[in-house]
């Protein structure tokens, strides 16, 4: 990424092993995340260039010294965060606050749309698939390194179960993604507010109850209305923007939760009484660890009781990646899975 | 209460039975609340004036037609907000929610600190206490009203427990009550952030293990060093202003939890990634549903296994309630009990 707008596939030198717990991975399936679309919409140019992607499956190619459990051929998921996977904070399933870890899509490691990446903290972060694996599943295990795993951990935090209203806002693929995670978690109602029907239609696929298109106060209401008056237990906020954090408290039930996986494009937002306090409010939500989830999802996938491969409807090259880009800012696909 | 630092005592007609859910108590035993605190120092000068208090113990003078299991005689205390306890809010235990509820200190019911007040909803509000009670247990069952519970929410909001480091923000009375409750709550360790050595040698007495008197970065430096580089599992905010909520998100470990009973003294707080949603911070807290906890409490200091008595050091006449603010305004005072 190059500037707002301004995506191009360049040769750089191939990722060599730095440390000793790296591994170099050839990158068999990325994709577009929605949050590559904020630089996307306001990065400043830059002739220097920023490495994009951060959601791969691929294969090992080399190992550091100190990596094991890994072997060059193996075939491997990685979540979108590097973590050590044995410290304290990992070991409390918040891998994307450890002290050894870090993000991609930067100059330290390289980003996901790319044929090659480095991955800092191999044996810690990096999950081997099965090396049989069906490749129609391949999309399915991809959304395992952030997108449904992010809308996964939004209904964890909030503690989605039986006899919960949940409300959804945002019909994105994150969003999706929370619906399905608050189903398979046994959520009695899922309210999705989104205007997309396209989206919308997959949403009530994977179990949400009710679509609200409105927005605002418009939606607020609509949501009140729903529940009777009390608001929704849980909401589940996969968007990021302060109308949507406003949404999520008028829409909750005193004593709610607001999990929120959409990365904040603030930094301030309203906490006091009249917003969250006056209504014993949790506030809850950050980036997704991952791989403390991705074992058993894994092996969901694998035995069918989970299909979350759906959000993917586009697919481009590498050399196309722009037009995934393009795509998906446009909203004519949901998300866009990429192959080198 | 007819502005800033002008507390005065003045004859108002008794209060009358309005609505057939309603009570008149005459007032045995009330107090001076931290949150009475800020009217004293902000409130614009008023000729009309503002009747104060929340917290009481009482005797029943009149009931309603419509209310059942109290008579006149009964000894009774009062959460510091009345509420149905009957609505689906009440059963969720968010009462300070409820639809058909409210707070006191106004002209709807008029002040605790007084000699008598009007309870709306009195069925759902008030609970008995035994007509044999020993005087001595006054104080601590009037702290059931309002401090120690408040403290004890802050902590069952956080879910402290066993293995758990808790810092306790502030050490006026719902600090130290949330000491106190952390305590209870089986914390392996509790640090209490405050600098009065009277108020945290109590801190102490009631279970912390250790005091930090340093406040903002200074502060903040020393509880993560406390704790090994990690920070606090749980942070329990009992002050309100931003400085202290500013150090809960400084000194919590990823993926803790925030919880504040101090009312803020701001709408606007930091959330975004540099603040909570970074290290997945859960925050929590509002106003304490204190009738949901009350009976369980009042049994324990019945039995003598729960004395949190210890925060009122002061007491005045109704007629000298003037000098329990400049008490406790002052910091002579940590909480000053008020008999009418």
């Amino acid at each position: 990424m190059f500037g707002a707008g301004d995506v191009r596939v360049v040769d750089i030198p191939e990722p060599t092993i730095l440390e000793p717990t790296d591994a170099i991975i050839q990158v068999t399936l990325a994709c577009v995340c929605g949050s590559d679309l904020h630089p996307y919409h306001s990065m400043p140019a830059d002739e220097t260039g920023r490495p994009m992607g951060h959601e791969f499956i691929g294969v090992v190619d080399q190992i550091g010294a100190a990596v094991t459990g890994l072997a060059p051929g193996d075939l491997v998921v990685s979540p979108f965060a590097w973590a050590d996977n044995t410290c304290p904070i990992c070991r409390d399933g918040f891998h994307t606050a450890c002290p050894h870890g870090g993000f991609y899509g930067n100059w330290q490691t390289g980003g996901a749309q790319a044929e090659k990446i480095r991955v800092p903290q191999a044996s810690g972060t990096l999950v081997k698939l099965p090396t049989d694996v069906d490749d129609a599943l391949l999309p399915a295990l991809l959304t395992l390194a952030d997108v449904y795993l992010t809308g996964y951990h939004a209904a964890h935090m909030a503690r989605v179960g039986p006899g919960k209203t949940v409300t959804v806002i945002g019909d994105g693929a994150v969003g999706l993604s929370a619906v399905l995670a608050a189903k398979q978690m046994g959520a009695e109602r899922i309210i999705l507010m989104g205007r997309h029907t396209v989206r919308t239609d997959l949403g009530r696929e994977w179990g949400a109850t009710d679509v609200v298109a409105e927005r605002g106060e418009e939606g607020i209401a609509k949501v009140i209305e729903l529940t009777g008056g009390e608001g929704s237990h849980v909401v589940l906020e996969a968007v990021g923007l302060m109308p949507a954090y406003e949404q999520a408290y008028g829409v909750l039930r005193p004593g709610g939760v607001i999990s929120r996986v959409g990365v904040p494009q603030y930094e301030d937002a309203p906490v006091g009484f009249g917003s969250l306090f006056g209504k014993n409010a949790t506030l809850n939500g950050g980036p997704a660890p991952v791989r403390a989830y991705l074992e058993d999802a894994l092996a969901q996938v694998l035995d069918g009781r989970l299909d979350p491969g759906r959000v993917f409807d586009a697919e481009t090259s590498l050399d196309d990646i722009a037009e995934a880009y393009r795509l998906m800012d446009s909203r004519e696909a949901l998300k866009v899975l990429v192959r080198p």
